[in-house]
């Protein structure tokens, strides 16, 4: 019988803010993953990275503007860098994890990088906040000398904003399906993939931030999964969420969600894109199902006892 | 007919010690590897990450010294971090190089653990310098903190010592294999790998710097590559390197090796642990050969022309 294959996308709660604190997280968010394993799937894992990049890009910046004597690192290094950080943990833990359940499985991370288009109006309209804080002088600056833009961030200074483009084409696409066709679990598009337009030399790293839930609905897409599964932290989606008449869904159509869409239901910038990942899938694989659930009920969201599914 | 399978160690000056830099130097460095393709070679590629990691591990212990407010990194999570860095920009300019060639083929680059020996003698006595310069007071605060151990360097101040052990397992060797015998090309061990231990709960990092040559050679050897092949800043291994009497070697037996370890020459830390690296990988594959040769001349070298030819 054929395998069923997911894409699942973790978030930042599945990681941790410091390497100490993220090698111990991870470590627990290897235990429902490991579930998915045993239970026979194909699994292929996308990450978020927003707060290590962030850390990253605010210590280089910092150790480069403050006589550390290092260089600044562009974003797409950054973004580099963190899919070598986080992918390393996970794929250890991962592996530790599996072996003490007495499977041997090959569990690896690549380096991703995600072709996006130089025409997307996200490019002219960058609203993703990246590193640290600056004074008005320090963003004016660094304005002048690198053209980076910059927003007011609630009286606490200035942040340097990003486009945040959609995915277009998982480059390594073809290494990841060979390595989950045969068996193993592979890492991939770790914080949405590392931006890049094609040019007339090739590809070229831009400043810029996928969303993660968006490069797994077009990984789930580009690898024709099954499922693709968002764990969060939440256990499921809600209409009138945080109001006295809260109400959790536990399964909705691609139509359903265009009526709560309109209606303005879920939050931006954090239910929103998910649901919207979702249908993005559905729309492109049409017997495929999407799961949004919380991380440690991933199995039970599987066999439809937890999370929100949201089908064609 | 077989394909010839080749392991490529690339040492620092393939690379670059700022971003702009190494971006530009991997494009430059990507040609030969292409060459390597374009022979008909399934390539397997190797890398350093001295002066990358140093500058990460600088980087982000300074901002967490001197106010920053991030966090200290350790070193097998700078280690990881390079591999994403520098894999990311080799992938890239390789894919770009071959595809100006016409040439379509998956580049990726794996997050790499090298399993070591915890009883190697190498734990011992560390020797291995890493990351950026302390005061005695600092040195000695650091020490009681997180065990360092530090050497006084040559009167600039006090640098952090780690082991170098010798690597004994590459943990995702199975998925460079799947991906080269598929004809990708495939980036791996990068800095000589994360280095782990065996524990009782599975794979758990140290605090330690593979060499990059000899985990090449032990890649190698776990790919059965016919050649591996070094690639360095000069165009052949000498005798009496530096001296009037210099003699350029073109062809050496492993014997021959030998008796020139045993007669003093090769320097340490420089052409010495290559040619180990070469006499490891001979004896453990018998129809093999081994090359150290310039970056730039990487395929006149495969075809004898260039290059130090390393025979059992």
């Amino acid at each position: 019988m054929r395998k069923e294959r997911i894409v699942v996308a973790l978030g930042g709660n599945a990681l941790g803010n410091s390497p100490a604190e993220q090698l111990a997280l991870v470590r627990e968010t290897a235990k429902p993953l490991a579930d998915l394993v045993e239970r026979g799937c194909e699994l292929v894992i996308g990450h978020g990275n927003g707060p290590q990049v962030g850390m990253l890009q605010l210590a280089t910046d910092y150790a480069a503007g403050h006589g550390g004597g290092t260089p600044r690192m562009p974003l797409c290094e950054c973004g580099a860098m963190t899919q070598g950080y986080i992918g390393y943990h996970l794929q250890q833990a991962l592996g530790r994890e599996l072996k003490a359940r007495g499977i041997e499985k090959s569990c690896v991370s690549l380096v991703t990088q995600v072709v996006v288009d130089p025409e997307d109006p996200g490019f002219r309209n960058p609203t993703k906040p990246v590193g640290g804080f600056y004074t008005a002088g320090e963003a004016a600056a660094l304005a002048a000398e690198k053209g980076w833009r910059f927003m007011e961030d609630a009286g606490r200074g200035y942040r340097r904003v990003v486009p945040s483009p959609k995915p277009v084409r998982i480059v390594e696409r073809e290494a990841v399906e060979r390595l989950v066709s045969a068996g193993g679990v592979v890492i991939t598009v770790g914080g949405g993939g590392i931006p890049v337009v094609e040019t007339e030399r090739g590809l070229e790293g831009v400043a810029a931030v996928i969303d993660k839930d968006s490069a797994c609905a077009l990984l789930a897409h580009e690898l024709h999964a099954d499922r693709l599964v968002i764990l969060t932290a939440v256990e499921r989606v809600c209409l009138h969420y945080g109001r006295s008449d809260e109400r959790a869904l536990e399964r909705v159509t691609l139509a359903e969600c265009e009526g709560y869409l309109a209606a303005g239901e879920f939050a931006p910038g954090s239910m929103r894109p998910k649901i919207e990942a979702c249908m993005d899938f559905l729309r492109s694989e049409s017997d495929a199902t999407a799961i949004i659930a919380a991380l440690g009920h991933a199995s039970e969201a599987l066999a439809g006892k937890s999370g929100t599914r949201i089908v064609p």
